[in-house]
Order: structure tokens, then sequence, then C-alpha cells
């Protein structure tokens, strides 16, 4: 079935990846383990591989392979998908000089100083030329790149493939009022849960304990894996069988840091189910941030926050955690839900999340618009999040200085936390209605789930653009009816 | 002074570095960290980066500059020997083919596997296959680089620039017999001191603290590198401001951490010395591995068997040790310096190490001579031992399987570690003639010590090949008198 010419583009692909897990793994080494003083080099360093991919995924070898392999034309349908984003790639990469994207590279690589000295002083002011700085650059792709509407939609191209800008915008304001209604009513409902309710000693080996068995039960494989601790968690997949959680921990509330490895085992679950013969390809690379944070997010609430996950690990729980003992399965669960409005968007529980996403999406547009002047961030920020949450955050570094997405050049992309928010309720809605996995789900038995996900979702790859996937998985694309239902089932009275 | 040619050529080393150093991340991950089922694909990338880097180093570029830059000519002495070198090393890549330079590091990033079970069962015929693959690759390339008398001269000047064989052997024949004497009277002497008498309970926790207050005060800088837990230590250099330790801890015995840490201290800090400015050129290199290994050794044995070392540091490690409280500092320096043959290498005391160095360059030189085949080396790995040791392992683990350095291509090197052992006594000796460093050092402070070694080693690079090193910092080519003598005075009654 393929040609020649596809096998050579499967090849040069193949070598690219080698090239972007590289640097992967050099990412995952600054974010855990890289001394202070070697910042500089590790971005020269990151630098070169980004120029290296770049000029091989823009080469003539590869041109020439992708236009014979397309004039070649072929009936498989992963075949032509992965001509389809073979060609999009190649038509964006080439748009952009290998000296853009070295500079990219690095100053995103060392922005992360100046906003580690600006929050620690909580100053915008010491962060605000670097931003100018990564905000340029930003600008300088979305202008090669091209785009119908406004900046915001190249650089969300990047991350959600075949969306747009007036597409999220349309989504955020269907949902903008319900949610913030559903916020006050949680918020208003919890203050019966006594805040502290939760709260105990719990000795961090022994909540790497029970991190590490719940993730196995939910099938993270750690032949192929692992977790690690720092500062600010996340997930990389440094190829077909690496796959590091990372987490932190914090020894007064153990299901922060719970919940932190049940969503990076969510996304980690997600690569792991890729296919691995695929690797390297678009037909084994997970297809967008909000299918991916659909699967984080499924995993950490609608799994980990529910009622039989509990009656399950409840009881595992407080053998390891004695000063559990103390709490029925209910009052621990109005622990586990109680909602209470927060300045900190990671520390936001699943009731006000999306409000912090709906600041950030506005933010960001404005600046990219030349709406909003960089100096004017702080002001803005607060003004904003004082209509959603109906007060102001004490300073900086509590409001516009807590994210450490912008100093690494993350602009473009807040908006898909809330997309996968949407995604995540459709897909488990969609999956529950088939009566196996509904009945496994309610014995906290997730494997029905898990491959439910990996036969509709995981092993897809990037095959279908993500609102296709949408479609083909939920039978529509991303509409917030399930993920509100659900937020009203778990948050408010007459839900 | 530096010519538009230099300064090309100087820019195609620096990018090598970065692609060197990219690599060195991506070992340090696979010893400390990778997980297990990603080892081929590390194999992969591993092998994309040296196919990448050879290819830069034997490019036309880099050939044009190069011959420009020697028809330039220079009398800066500095820029003369970073020619000399670029020159050596062009002209060894260029004669091995791009394809063999990546197999042999898939090989030997791959063997560690074999070797790992082959240990566990103490089966040295699992581990042959690999062995032999190794072995081959090691034999075509010292043929393709050619030698004057055996193979093992044109894998050694990889280690030892300017070394030969014949040379080695004859220093070799020449402390041969005195070693064995040493080591044997150093057992017998150390009879008296009971086996168990620095036996404790020394969690790792409390070892992390001494340790690394130990190498802090040795001068390591933590700004620029970290110390972490591996199974085989090692020190990795993997930029101009990260260096790396490693070490393993043992509950029962706080020494053999604690001396491995200030070994790997002592590599760490010529890597720290190197010129940061000169880093990716050879006068910012490490010269060769006899004079890396003079700087561990240095710093284990020299300074930290010695008694003025404990006179400072025995209290402190009382504190955080109470148990140490029973044992005067002579009694804890006879527990320091016990002297007893082993068959692990790595477990061995100053008295009985180098008949391990013996036993190994004797067995790789007939291996690669042909005059040894693959299935007989577990028998005349016992038989030579015995010849030293005056006893035979009891099975292959503790006898021919013990050693990881095969199993990852490390062919024609061990021999280095005792021409460091060598290094270290005539370097050691030749500063401490020098007043001020003797007397601060009878002080437990080893700055002008370092000053010292900084001045005339680490700051040199590579711009003296190693015995013009040994020459200009000690007056004399390296020679067993001042390693002989420092043996006996510390192990031997009349010494």
């Amino acid at each position: 079935m393929s040609t020649n010419a596809y096998r050579s583009l499967c090849e040069l692909a193949r070598e690219r990846a080698l090239i972007s897990t590289t640097a992967s793994v050099l990412g995952w080494d600054q974010e855990t383990r890289l001394p202070p003083a070697a910042l500089d080099y590790r971005a020269s360093q990151l630098a070169w591989l980004s120029g290296k991919a770049h000029e091989l995924a823009t080469s003539s070898s590869w041109l020439n392979a992708l236009e014979e392999a397309e004039s070649d034309g072929c009936n498989d349908p992963v075949i032509a998908a992965n001509l389809r984003e073979f060609r999009h790639h190649f038509d964006r990469a080439s748009k952009l000089p290998t000296e853009l994207v070295e500079r990219d590279t690095r100053t995103s690589s060392r922005g992360k100083a100046a906003w580690v000295e600006a929050r620690g002083k909580s100053d915008f002011s010491i962060f605000a030329p670097a931003l100018e700085n990564l905000l340029e650059i930003a600008r300088q792709k979305a202008e090669l790149w091209g785009y119908e509407g406004e900046p915001y939609d190249a650089l969300l191209e990047e991350y959600e493939r075949g969306s747009s800008t007036a597409e999220v915008a349309a989504l955020f304001d269907a949902f903008r009022e319900p949610v913030i209604d559903i916020a006050q009513e949680a918020v208003e409902n919890s203050k019966a849960t006594p805040p502290d309710l939760l709260d105990g000693n719990y000795p961090v080996e022994d909540q790497k304990i029970l991190n590490r068995e719940i993730a196995e039960s939910l099938g993270f494989d750690f032949e192929a894996g692992r977790i690690d601790t720092v500062t600010h968690p996340f997930c990389t997949h440094l190829g077909p069988n690496d796959t590091r959680l990372t987490t932190r921990y914090d020894e007064g509330d153990f299901l922060s840091s719970l919940f932190g490895v049940m969503h990076e085992a969510g996304h980690g679950l997600y690569d792991q189910g890729l296919s691995k013969d695929q690797h390297g390809l678009p037909s084994g690379q997970a297809v967008s941030l909000g299918i991916h944070e659909s699967q984080s997010r499924l995993w950490e609430n609608h799994v980990g926050r529910a009622r039989p996950f509990w009656e399950k690990w409840l009881p595992r729980a407080a053998e390891i955690f004695p000063g559990l003992r103390r709490l029925s399965l209910d009052e621990f669960l109005l622990g586990v839900n109680r909602a209470k409005y927060s300045c900190i968007r990671v520390e936001a529980d699943e009731a006000t999340y999306d409000l912090h996403i709906l600041l950030r999406f506005s933010i960001e547009r404005r600046l990219l618009n030349r709406e909003l002047e960089i100096g004017d961030v702080p002001g803005a920020w607060n003004d904003e999040f004082e209509a959603l949450f109906g007060f102001r955050p004490p300073d900086e570094a509590n409001g516009c200085l807590q994210d450490i997405h912008w100093s690494m050049g993350g602009l473009g992309y807040f908006s898909t936390y809330s997309i996968g928010n949407l995604n995540s309720a459709q897909l488990y809605n969609t999956a529950t209605g088939e009566r196996d996995v509904a009945s496994a789900c309610s014995r906290a038995d997730y494997l029905p789930l898990l491959k439910w996900m990996q036969d509709k979702v995981h092993s897809r790859g990037s095959t279908l653009l993500p609102q296709e996937l949408m479609e083909s998985a939920t039978g529509k694309r991303t509409d917030p009816g399930a993920y509100l239902t659900h937020l009203r089932t778990r948050f408010c009275q007459n839900g």
C-alpha cells in the first residue's frame, strides 16, 4: 500500500521525532535536575536541537518526498491522514526562518529566570521586558503563519488543530454565565463544610505509596514511565516507552498531590495508549491539547472525585494514613468536593477552575491584538478577576504572575484547558452510556473505561482532527452540555 | 591574533560540543532515570547524536577551516595547541564511517542489558555474544585508526593521548612486583584491625549531609553541579556549569559513599576547573583519563584517607553519627586504612586496587590480540586473579562479570586507572613540596592544593599532551616512584 516516497517521508518524520524527544529529555532535565548556573548553556543546546529539527522538517528532501507521496496518492485512511498532517506541518514550518525558531527556543528557555524573580518579589515590572520579547516572537510567528481573524488564531492552531478563536470565544460565551453561577452556588453550598475537614499529617513517603498504587491501578505502566518531584508538575513523553509524570507534595494535604498524579497520569495514559509502531508519525501522535486535557481531567475529576472511587480507595488510604479513619465516606467526599474561590489557578477546585481560564483567554487575546499594553496587564488582570470572582487578588504574585506558561513562550493555549474540561465530560458521558463501562466504573473498575478511551481516542493518534475525533467518539462536536450537567450534579443542590 | 578560519573552526567545535554534551545528558538520564522499556529508543537517540557529531567533525567545512587555519599559522601557544588537537581528532574521526560510529553507540548503549542479566545469573555465556560484538567493533576501529604495535595502542590513544601499550606495559612491569609485595604486607598488617571496627548504622539522609558538606569544603560548586544516587557511581560533565556526581549508599558503612563522593568530586573539581571561555575547544577540555583519575584519587586517597583530614572531620562526623564517638582518631584511621583482598575492584582498598588493574590490562590485551578466545575469559580471569591475589573468585559475578565497562564498549581504558594512581602521587608530592600547600594541608585546608591543581592541571585543558603536562607540573614523566613511596608509608611497617 505504501510507496517508496511515503516510506522515505516516514523515515524523515521518525528522525525528526528523535530530535524532538531528545529536546524533551533536556526539557525534563531542566525542570527536574538542572543546576541553576547551567540554564544558559541548556538554552543553547535546546536552540541547536530546535534548529536541526526545523531544518529537517523544511528540507528539500522532506518536500520532495512529500510531493512525490502526494502524487502517488493513497486509499489507506491512515496514510492519507498522515499525508494531510505532513503537508500541514510542512507548510507551517516552512513559513518560519530557522533563526526565529532557534531564538524562540532560546528565549523561551531563558524566560523562566525573570519570571521566577518577578514572582518571588511580586513585581510584574521585572518580568515585563521578558514577556514583551516573548510576545513579540509570538506575534512574529502569527504574522508569518497568517490567520483569518486575529493573531490568536495562528497560535491556537499549533495546539488545537482546526479550531479558531471565534469558535472558542463562542463556546466560552455560551458557558461563561452558567459557570459563574455554578461556581457561586458551589462555593455557597460548601460553606457548611469545615475547611480543615481533611487536614492532617501525611508524610511524603506514604503519599508516594498511595499515588503509585492508584496510578498503577488506573493502568499506568511503570516499566515505561516514572513519577518525579518538581515545583511545577507536568507530564512529558520522551519516546514510545518513556512517559514521565511529575508532582509535588504538601504534608498537610495528600489530595493535592494525589489528584495531581491522577491528572498527569491521565496525560500519561493517553501517551502510553498511542501506537508505538506509529511513533514519530501523525498517526502515533496526540492530536491536540484540548483532547490531551480531556484525558487528564477525566481521571482526575470524573473518576477521582466520584463516590465509587473512594468507596474502594478510602479504606486503603486510611490504612496508610490512620488519621483518615475518623471520617465517614460522606464526610470525606464533602471534603474532596468542597468548593471555594482562590486566586491561584493550579489550586482551584473543579467548580471554579474555568473562571481562571476565561480570564487568561481574554488577557492573551487583548495582548496579542495590542488592545492591552504590557504595563497594564496587572490592572487589567485584577479588574477581570474581580468581575468573575467578586474580589481582587492581594498582589501580583497571586495575580498575573502566578503561571509559568507565558515565561516559557506558551501563548495561545490556556483556552485548551477549558476545552479539555468540556471534552472530558462529553467523552465520559458517552463512554458510560455503554452499560459495561458504567457498571465497571460503579465498582471502581476503570479498565473498561481506559479500554474505551484507548479505542476511541488514544489509538487514533492524529488521524482525525480534534473535532472530527469528538464527532467520531461522541457523535457531536465539543459543546458545554455534558460538562454543565456534570458540574450541576456535583455542586448544585438541585443539580 | 586569531584568524577568521580559526574562529570558524572554533564555532564548529562549539557546535560539536553542544551535540556531545546533549548526548551526555541522555547518558546521565539513562544511568539515573530511564524506565527499563525505553532503553532501545534511547539507544536510537544516542546513535543519531553520535552520527551528527561525527558528520560535523568530518565535514568539508571543518576540513576547509582547519586547512586554512593551519596555513595561516599562529604564534599563540593556545591556538597552536588547539590546531594540533583539531588536526589529530579530524584525522582520526575521518577514518571511521558514520555507520560504524552510530552502530558503536547503539551497541554500547544496548550492551548493558545482557551484562546485567549475565551478572545477575553469574553466567558469562549470556554476556559473551554481546561482548563479541563489542570487541569486533573495537577491533574494527583499531584497524581503521591504525597502530604501530598492537590494537590496544589505537584504543588507548582515545583515552591517553600520546601514550602506547608498550609504555604502559613497561610502567606496569616496573611496579607489578612491588605492588604485589606491598599489598601482601598491608593485608598482613591489617589483620590486627577488627574488620567490624567502623560498622554501625548510618542513615542515608545523614550520609547525604556529610557528603555534601565535605564536597563543598573541597570547593565543589553546587550552583554548577549536583549529587545523585545510582547503582554504578560516576561523574559526568554536561556543560560549562553542569557537573554531576553520583554515588550509592550502604547504611552499614558511611565511608564507602563518602570516599566515592570524594573520588567523583575530584573528577568534578577538574571539570569545574576547566576554562569556561574555552568550553568546546581542546584548551577547555580534560586532557586524558589518566590525568582525570589523578584528580579523583588525589582527593579520595591523598586527602581523604590521611590523618589531617580526619583530625578536622571526625568530630563533625561524630556529631552526625553519634556511634563514632566510641572511636579515637587512631582507631578510626586504622579502620579507614584497613587493607584486605577482595574480588570486587570497586570495593578494593588503596593497597590492593592496582592488582585489579594489572589483571584487566592483561585480559584486554590478550582479547584484542586474539590470544584469548571469548569463551576462555572466565578461566583466564580466575588464573590471573589467583597469581595476583593468591585465591580464586567464587563465581563469575565476582570475577570477569563484575565491571560494567566492557558492556558499554569501554575497551582500552582500564590501564588509565593505575596511571591515574601514579600521577596522583606524583602531583600531590610536587604540590606539597611547596611549603604553603603542605602547611595548609596539614591543617586540613585544601584550597591551596586545589589552587595548585587548577593552575598546573585544570586550567591547561588539553593544551599539553598528558606526559607534557606531567613534565610541566612535576618536572618528569609519569613514574612509579612517588606512588610506591606513598603506599609504603601508608601501609608498611618500615615504609
